[in-house]
Order: structure tokens, then sequence, then C-alpha cells
């Protein structure tokens, strides 16, 4: 038998982690310990053989299933995700019985609008991205004379330069718990390059999709219920379903319809003095800019009263920046919320800010890698330290993503090979969006009740439905919400899948649904007259 | 000025999602929801004007950081993550020091031995998986003449095959939030062919690598510090991370170091009797097999018995899995517990249990493309559907990762063009790290004070060393646990980076640390001179 050292002066030192992993829990084994710790050990053995023959313990029932809804943390029943909710589980039903029974139904195809997934509706990816991912996750053909034909030029050199960021040109190997720091820098200097103002690629952290970010960012903030997130309403379902994860309370402000969904300061303040006199401590605003699911572009001025409010209130700017790409009006330029607060003035000692980016939008629409990346600023050494920790639990983002992000932030330039196919590319994914747009936005004015905020950026419209009082009794009578009420039949009876409002929440007494702006160009004129066709329809019935 | 419906029969159909929004707080707009939701709009506009006009607001002050130490999650900083803390940033920062200043320390490269990452050493990964991969990431070039040239037949084939099974073809899309059903059916075959036993690819869900899959698990279960997670000592700390994370317990179980860190299910019910005396309801049951840090693999009979109590007390058994493949000595079999409880007669309705994979681990050792996977089974479809809703949030896991993860469990066959050259590098991996183990085995137990157990499996061995008690002294004097005070010291005078078993949990007063068998070998000689020297010249120091 092995001797095991068991002496005070040592026992004194036990380390700091393993302390951590009894703390809460005094065990017996620590009853025992002047015996040495083998004691418990030994103790352990005898417990071993007569627990083989005793009889089934009776303490619980086998019958009785250990995990149930009644016994689960409340906060994962508390939390919804409307994006894949009901309706949507409804569509892949129905989606199976087309396959199973064509012509069943009264349609012949679901239209997914109710996510902002490009490419599951055919927008193809931009081809100089996948060249560069491809080559990275095979290396070994770069040097192989078939593939100068089957790649361009400037992708193979661009492969060459990632893998040599890449200790060992590891593409298979764990990165920094950041993402890789020659991709950190490339990204950084293409934030430098879109807001005129440094960007440190210490500041970036990849992740697999911008919401990974998001949720670290909550489990740093929100402590207990008393910490409060101001979050816009509508808003993303990201935001609500984190908060409900993490333990937090979402304190809502209001965009106002009105003014093409507006973001008033006004309300910010009156809502941060409400949460305030309840006793909530409101740590950070998120701001989604473009809007999800609105589509406002937000006006540089507004964007620095936002700024200004944040700082003299000392919240964090959670600024979900991940429709940067996605501007379809002339009048309107994204301007990220650092270049804004940078224009102003404050640096890293007057505002702590969090950009949240991701290679799922824009004109690139990557859903399917899990890219994204945040940038932090204004954060202390100490409290960064401990978002490095907590994404180093996870080791690190997938590497493709990672490379993709910094592709985003650093497409080909003038005079690269695949400059002119990726401009074509991009131009024409990003002008068939502004059509589409316009064209959907136009149809859903002319319904009669509805009415639609112009879609200025991001991949959504969110009209507002009058529904007639007796829709909403009909609704009442199976106990669910005018909009989803609605939204179910619009399903039932044309295959077209947007999500209810509710799910994103809206003024009490108001109904809306999202609606992506991505069907293919040749299925929007579908869209439009089967919406237009059912609305009719729905209005003849429930009119009042 | 747009109309708001705004009657009573209205507003008591308000969403439940949107009242989840609000219910923590009851905001200044209800109570004047008498006067329809537009009021508080109006106001809103109000304040704004007067809010620009305002002096800065004296309630906060912008000087003090809005985040500190202080106040964010306590669960954030009680995590500890050792696997890449302090030793993993002291040796970046001398890796910093040997590319600044050449020949400026004792050793001319930094030996990463404190992670199970191999292709960052240079393992090369499996040419056929990574075929598979570049073509779906680049699918265009699928049929092009030249790619005959480039690829494998197989791989072309099996990359139709997998795009035949996305809808659409878009490897660029969100998939299911469990992941593309046609790779479900793919792993859940694999898992059949495995184990002998169905497997249903509805209780597969893919995960970005196997930490997600952790985390979910632990969110559903935890519901507070009152609830407790059975874990092995020493543990790998994703186990401690994700239970302080997420506000629970951990219960401990010490394995047995002196039976080749068996798993006594005596000392399971001890502590599980321990836990239960102090309040705290025991959930679920964490199993490493083949074990990280210590490198054990189960016996059949030993798993039985785990199952067993598993069942007999309702706990749910989760089972880490991940390094099924890695398994060096004849006489141990892995068996996953799915298998084991099947074979018992235990079905659905008798155990809860999880298994987690992932694509990090095995001979692939893809660790920077984030796949893997848990089965689960046992779950009531109503819990399920609380898991499916979480998994949803962050919407689905990357693609090339899902796809790699069909590509591990159903590898080449007899027959394909790939198979000899897929077995050739397979073989090749696995039999080095089995030479590796035993060679640096040998090693360890050669030096004075320190014994160390057969690495059966997984990457790992996790070498005891007695510590002189003026080593411990020294060590107390820094502050410093011995083992940590050990591991610094070897890093500094050696460049080998290893991970002090604080970091893992051992018994009170013990010492180890773990060290990776994956250098490759040609350096494995210098791993064991310099570690042998650097021991002899430390016990001389420090010999009491």
């Amino acid at each position: 038998m092995r001797k095991f050292v068991s002496d005070k002066s040592c026992r004194k030192l036990l380390h700091r982690s393993f302390q951590n992993l009894t703390q809460h829990l005094h065990l017996q084994h620590h009853h025992h310990q002047h015996k040495g710790p083998l004691s418990s050990v030994s103790q352990s053995r005898f417990l071993s053989s007569s627990y083989s023959s005793m009889a089934p313990i009776p303490s619980s029932n086998p019958s009785a299933p250990p995990v149930t809804l009644d016994n689960i943390n409340p906060k994962v029943l508390k939390c919804e995700y409307a994006v894949r909710g009901e309706i949507v589980t409804l569509a892949q039903r129905l989606q199976q019985e087309l396959q199973v029974k064509p012509g069943s139904l009264p349609f012949d195809e679901i239209l997914y609008c109710n996510i902002g997934n490009p490419q599951s509706l055919g927008q193809q990816p931009i081809t100089f991205f996948r060249e560069v991912l491809a080559l990275c996750d095979h290396p070994a053909i770069l040097d192989k004379s078939e593939t100068q034909g089957l790649f361009s030029a400037d992708a193979i050199e661009r492969a060459w330069q990632i893998l040599d960021q890449i200790p060992g040109r590891a593409t298979g190997a764990y990165s920094h718990s950041q993402g890789i720091k020659g991709l950190r820098d490339t990204i950084a200097a293409g934030i430098e390059a879109r807001d005129g103002f440094p960007a440190d690629p210490n500041d970036i952290f990849l992740t697999d999709g911008a919401s990974p970010a998001v949720h670290m960012m909550m489990q740093l903030l929100i402590r207990s219920e008393k910490d409060g997130i101001l979050c816009p309403i509508p808003q993303y379902p990201l935001y609500s379903a984190s908060i409900d994860l993490h333990g937090g309370t979402l304190v809502p402000y209001y965009l106002n319809e009105a003014t093409g969904w507006g973001l008033e300061v006004s309300s910010l303040k009156k809502q941060l003095e409400a949460a305030k006199s309840q006793g909530i401590t409101v740590r950070a605003l998120v701001v989604i800019n473009p809007g999800n699911p609105t589509g406002q572009v937000l006006g540089e001025e507004n964007q620095r009263e936002i700024v200004e409010f944040c700082r003299k209130e000392g919240l964090v700017l959670l600024a979900d920046e991940v429709y940067q790409e996605n501007v379809y009006v002339p009048e309107k330029t994204f301007h990220s919320f650092k270049k804004v607060s940078r224009s102003m003035g404050y640096g890293e000692a007057d505002i702590c800010l969090v950009s949240f980016q991701s290679v799922s939008k824009g004109y690139y629409g990557e859903c399917g890698k899990r890219g994204g990346y945040m940038e932090i600023s204004g954060f202390s050494p100490e409290v960064r330290e401990q978002i490095y920790k907590v994404s180093s639990v996870n080791l690190c983002s997938n590497i493709s993503g990672q490379i993709l992000a910094s592709l985003v932030m650093s497409p080909p330039k003038v005079g690269d090979e695949s400059y002119d196919s990726y401009c074509g590319e991009k131009e024409g994914i990003l002008s068939s969006l502004a059509r589409r747009a316009k064209t959907l936005e136009d149809a859903l004015n002319k319904l009669e009740g509805v009415s639609c905020n112009k879609a200025e950026g991001a991949m959504y419209l969110f009209p507002r439905i009058e529904l007639p009082q007796k829709a909403i009794k009909a609704a009442e009578a199976v106990n669910s919400a005018p909009d989803a009420f609605y939204c179910r039949r619009l399903l039932n009876e044309t295959g077209i899948v947007v999500v209810p409002g509710s799910g994103f929440g809206q003024v009490p007494g108001t109904w809306h649904f999202r609606c992506t702006i991505l069907p293919q160009e040749d299925k929007i004129p579908a869209v439009v007259s089967r919406l237009t066709d059912f609305h009719k329809l729905f209005m003849d019935e429930f009119r009042d």
C-alpha cells in the first residue's frame, strides 16, 4: 500500500480549487481526516462489499422518472424562443405531410419566412469565402497543380496566409480561447477600416455565432432577478431567452412604431427609473441596429444620445450589430456604436461597450458556419480576465467559423483575382434583398388593416395587423394569442411561415408578425398573392 | 397617427411571452393602460425632449466603472478551469519571450503537455475526413474533372450523400436545432453498430464539441446550490466549472488510486448519503470513461454496478465517453453505458442516460472543428421538449462539426477506395499513442517519489508525487499549492507544460499532475530526459 503525505502543514495547503469543490459540502471524509486520507478510502472499500449484498435501496422509487417538468431548472421552463416555437413545429409537420401525401394540403411547399436563414431559401454562398474554407480544411491540396484550375489565385494565397497564422498550420487544433491571434488581427484591422478608430485584437472574442457571445455577457452581468437588462420591445427573443436562462429581469423599453420604430432615450430613461423604483439594478442596455424584428436603422444623432445615456447611467451598451451590412435605403448608413462613442471623444475609461457581429447575416448569410465575434471595450483587466476564463471553459469556437469571421471583415480587394466576382455576388444579393423588402412592404401596406414600416435594414418586416374583434374572440376561444391565431391560419392555408409578434413583444393590444425578406425573388410573387388572398378571406370571415 | 386596438377583451389575451417579459416588473406603462397604450408612448416623447435639455444625471457616478469584480456574477468569479489556467498563461508568456529573445531561456521550445489537443503537437488529420469536409464547404467543385485527381472517389461520393441529406444542399444554412436529420441517422446507425442495440436519431443532439452538451444538461438539472452532481475526483474541470456556472453543488466521489483509479460504488453510495444528510438533492452522476485525467478504462462488471446504482437512486447517468476510441491495453475494451444498461435489460423506462461524444478526441483529434453530440435516453417527451428548446436558443451547432461527427461514427468501410489509407492513418496514430503512453509511464515510475498508474486509455497520465516537506514549505512561502509550485518550476526550467493535480481535485495531502501523452514520438525522448533531469535537481534541492 502506498504512503500518503498527511501531516498538518500539508493539509493547510489544500489548493483553492479543491476547497471550491468541497466547500458546500462537509463530507464524512473530512470528519475522518485526522486518521489520514486513507481511512476514508478503506472505509469505502468496506461499504462497497456490504452494498453489493444489500437489497434494493428503499430510499427512492425507481419507477418514478428522476427528471420531470416539476424538478427541472425553472429558468429553463420559463425561457421561450418563438423563432423556433410552436408555429415552426407545425410547419415541420406539414412539410412531412406534403412529402408523404403530395397534394393533400392547399399548397405544394412550405415557405419559411420565420427565420433569418438565407441559404436555406436558395441564397448562394460567396465563392471566395467557400474556396478559402475548403482549402483550409484540406491544406494537403494547396500545392497540387489541379488546385490552380479549381480555385482562384487569391483564395489560394489567402489560405496560405491564414494557415501561416495558425501555430503548426493546425486547423484541427483548439486555438487560443479568444480565437486565433492572426485572425483577430485581421478582424481588428477590418474594424479600424470600417470605423476610422483603432481596434485591438485583444478586445476580440471569436464565438460560434453571436448567440454564445450574448450568453457570455448575460452570464457575466446577471447575479439574480434583481439585475435588469434594458431590452427593446419588440426584440429578438435570444435576449429574453438568455435573460431568462441566466435568471435576470428583462426591463423593456418600447420602440415607437409611429416614428418607424424609433428608439427614444426618454423611454429608456423612464423605464430605467421605473426599474430602479422596483429595486432592480439595471446593468446593461441592449440595442439592435439595424433592428430585428423591426428593420430600422438608427440615425447617428440618436446613437449619440444612447451612448450618452449609457455613459451617464453606468450601463454596459450591448450593441447587436450583426446586420451591419444589411442597409437598403440610401438615406441611412450603419455606424458602429464604437465609432459613435469614439467620435464623441469617449474612450476606454468612459463607457463599457460590447459589439456583436456574426457571419450568419449580411450578404454572406453563412448561418451554418456558426462564426462571429464580440469586441469589448471599457472593461478593467480583472473583468476581462473573467470573460477570458468563461470563454476558456468551452476551449474555443470552431476554426472554420473563425476563418470566415476574418474573411467577412477582410474580403477581396481591388486588384485581387476574385474582386469582380465577389463584388458581383455581394451586390447581387444586397440589391435583390432591397427589392424583395420593398415588394413585400408595399404588398403588406395594401392589405386591409395592415401597416408596415419601411425596411431600412436587417432581414425582416414587422407589419402591424388590426384584427377584427371576431378574430380576437375566435383566438380567445382556442386559448391562443390573436396574432398566433392569425399566423397559424396563414400557415395552414398557404404554407407561409411567419412568427407572431407576441414572440418578440409588442405594445399591449397591438398585433404584429415578423416576416423575413428572404424567399428568392422568383418566389416573392407567390408569397404576395398567397398572403393577399389569405388575408382577404380571413378579414371577410371575421370582419365585425 | 395610427389607431391601436385597446379594448378590454384584447388586453386579456396578452400573449404569455409578453407576460413573461414584464411579469417581474410592474412598469409605469401598465398603470396608464386605461388611457390606451399610446398614452405612454406620447409621454415618452415628452420626456424625450425634456431629457435632451437636462443637466447630466446626478444619480450615478460616471467615473466609477460599471462592471467590477465586486458586481459581476459570483458564479463566474468562483468558476475555475485549470487546463487553461495560470500555468498556461505563464507558458504563453515564455513562448513570446523565446520569440523575441531566442536563447534567453534554458530551453528552446515550449512542450505543451497540458491539454488534449493532438493536432497542435503535429498529429495529422485523417485524410478522408478532411476531403469530405472540403468538398462540403465548396460543393461547386464536386463535378469538376480536376476534383477527381485531387480527392478520393469515396470522399466525393460521401460528400454527395451528405449534401443530399441537407435540405437544398445548403451547408451554409442553420439546420434543425438537434442537427441535420440525415447525419443523425448516420450517427444512430454507428451507435447501433458499436453497441448492438437500437439507437434513435431523435435522441441525438449535435453540439459544438461535448462541452456545450454538458452545459445544457447542467442547466437543465441544476435549480440551486441544493442540487448536487456526483463527480469523480480527480475530474475533468469542465464539470466543476459547469456546476459552478450553473450554481449547483459538486458532490465528489474519490477514484481509488491504489486500485488503478477504480470507481467504487460504495464510495458513490457513501457520498450520496452524506450529500442527502446535508440537504442536497443529488440529480446526476458524472462518469468519465475512459478516464480524464486518470486514464483508467472501466470494466463491464463495474459499469453494471454503476447503472444499477443510478437506476435505484433515480440519478441521471451523465457518461463522458469522448475517449471511446482511446484504449491502449488489450485486456480492456470500451463499452458504452447505453450498451451496458440495455444488456442488463434496462430500457427507456428504467434509467435516464446521457452519452457525450466529441470529434476532438479518439484517433481523429479534430479539436478545432468543435463537433460532438449527446445521445439522451429515458427522458419523458415533455422534458425532451425542454432540452430541444434550450438547444434551439442557439439555433444549431456548426455544420462542418456535424458532418465530422457523422464521419467519425461512419468511417470508410472495406472496399472503399480510402479504406486502406484510413486504416493505416488510424492505426498509426493509435499505436503511436500507446507507445508514447508506455514510455512516459515507465519514465515517470522511475522518478524518486513518483508513482504513475497504467495509461489504459484516454490521453493522459496522472502521476502522484511525494513532495519533500522542504518543497511543501517553499510552496507555502510563495502562497502556492505544492503541486502548482512543482509544475511552475518544471515549466520555467524545461519548457514542459503540465497541469497541477489541484486543478482536477485529489485526495487531500496527495499531489499529482496531469501530463498528456500527445507530444510526437520524436519529442518523447526530450520530454523524458528534461523531466528526469529536472526532477532529480528538484528533489536534490528540497530533499528533507
